[in-house]
């Protein structure tokens, strides 16, 4: 059998301690027992899209060919609307129009084609009110991979009309950045919606003392290359893997240290040189 | 090659921070490295036979053509069956014979046939007292994968003699149903034994208010149809994806809002109207 | 397509909330779409070298012939080597040279080639600071199994450069043991650097009481085969699936129990008869 895409990635806040991740894998191998699903993670934090949105957008860039499978869905039994989402770059995503799919739609070229799924005979019925992921969005995203076009889901509409989900901007001002939290990862790093230029358009340059205040408190940090740069359990800023500046510490949770979450405020600026 | 069957679902209490699931993977993967291994869940309550036969109950009837193989072992060592047990539906199960395979064997059409697992020359040997995932099952499953038939693992045996694990039946009485927690999941949502029939059974029609007795307390919750329908941070009973009525919270867990376990005893009763 | 190695195993503490496991199959699968994938755990402690070296070492031995990927990587960015070790058995390793992979190297008849990752071709590029993960060990790991010579991905050096891992040995001592626990599992026993022939070097039997002393307290427990032995709830010693003495509680951990962890030191002895 030829399929359109041999992998289906899938991303869900369902968790590990139940049956639900595996009984979606199990309804995508019934209808294409041939693709390869690769998961992305089933442990983000529950009913965050945000969060969610974040960590698919993250990956989809490195991700093979593949119909993009994303579920958190909070709103699920509800008028939300149920979608495929066409991009420009090919790969379409499948979820719940809630902002989940926004940010990974954007890195994959932006949606140029969008339909609600209403096409019952593509689902498993009785359509439960509580588990679109079984029912609905894992027969969808199976069949996608063995070739049906998305027009076959359900009707279109103007992609204008998706729901969006904007990460707040970092605000450069005068002589610091204005920034946030806008995710912690399983080492504790935090995440902010702040880029190199940045930094360096106030004048921060790579192994410069950074002054970081959060929480209603200041530390000074070094903006360096690599967690090693800064001693075992000191803290540090650097650029990631997703060429955002993060809080990290060395051999230790910047997150646990600073009891810092997603949301947070952070100011950056250079530290003042002391006095001599 | 040709399978008998493509898939294997597992299912266990080997959590993930070791190298139990990769190991009975890999063992699979040995003896027959064509079949796709469908994880069902290995974050089971450790040594909870009764949490995985749920599990296991409710994952099989949503897979493709598949051996089961379920393990979770608290007898692993003693003189507890290793068995392999034929149902009416055609999937084999396989694991220790404690209980956790006979809600998924009923649920394939009951156990047509029962063979203790003898062959040691399907094992891995010497077979260590502790880990017959590894040794045992694992190289089992990936035989009736590859087709070999439940008579060659060992003498068959009456399927009444299986052990069998039966979950408490709910009680209608007059006005109120007497129920029990069987399961709670990953978004803190309580299932119980009780089933719409009985719930209708005492005159509870949907957008009723219900009055919930449970842990000593009484709570009046809307019996809806989803999530959304009672307010964020609101308790509401409706009927899951599993046909079970849950008691749930919208965006939060009903489990720690209500300190409520697996066993716990719930009444349910249509709330009386209030005087005008 | 033929491939060289049919799978990749894959072992990490890159944990189960982020997209980094899943960002790494991608890398793999776009490189070698056809390759199978079987993780390990990615749940590791995090940075924890050790925890890692175990867990691989004693997944090795039953997984089939694969490209083993290793990565619990605290020194990402810095000197330290990335690169593959060909072994005696023929599978290769590949992954950070901090000692991660030298248990399982011995395991796999000992290292016979060592190469330092240095080819940026084989790369994602450019290559972050802090993720080699995806950006190096993935896209090698995949190359490897493709067929690519180890030769290719960078200069041979003497493989007794290698970094080693050296688990600690037990101490017989007249009429006891001294051990140390090298490793927790997820049911709370523990592993020691003990074995069978060491205990009973000192004079216990199966069967015998021995007295163990731990976190500064002594227990007397029982030398068996199975946990079963135990009443539920207590403390036994066994020899457990990777033939190391472990402590265990039955149905519950003794981790917990006795509120010790890696490291801890133990000894063993037989216990003293009682005066009758």
């Amino acid at each position: 059998m030829t399929l359109s895409f041999r992998f289906i990635t899938f991303t869900s806040d369902y968790g590990m301690e139940d049956e639900f991740v595996g009984v979606c894998h199990g309804v995508i191998k019934r209808f294409a027992p041939e693709v390869q699903i690769i998961d992305v993670s089933h442990a983000l934090p529950p009913q965050d899209v945000r969060a969610g949105a974040i960590v698919l957008a993250q990956a989809v860039k490195y991700m093979p060919p593949a119909v993009h499978l994303g579920i958190v869905d909070p709103g699920v039994g509800t008028l939300r609307r149920a979608v495929v989402i066409g991009t420009k770059a090919g790969p379409p995503l499948v979820g719940p129009d809630n902002g989940l799919l926004w940010l990974a739609a954007e890195v994959l070229g932006g949606p140029v084609q969008a339909h609600e799924i209403t096409a019952e005979e593509l689902c498993l019925t009785p359509i439960s009110r509580t588990f679109h992921g079984r029912d609905i969005f894992a027969p969808v995203a199976a069949r996608l991979a063995l070739g049906m076009p998305p027009e076959q889901v359900g009707p279109a509409f103007d992609v204008e009309k998706l729901t969006r989900l904007e990460l707040p901007v970092a605000k450069v001002d005068d002589d610091h950045v204005h920034g946030v939290v806008v995710q912690t990862d399983h080492f504790g790093n935090l995440q902010l919606n702040v880029h190199r230029e940045e930094l360096e358009g106030v004048g921060v340059m790579l192994g410069d003392l950074l002054e970081i205040r959060i929480g209603g408190k200041s530390h000074h940090v070094q903006y360096c290359t690599t967690f090693s740069e800064v001693a075992v359990g000191r803290l540090g800023v650097l650029e990631d893997a997703y060429r955002r500046i993060a809080i990290v510490e060395n051999r230790g949770s910047a997150s646990k240290r600073l009891e810092a979450h997603r949301g947070d405020h952070v100011i950056l600026a250079r530290a003042p040189k002391k006095a001599t």
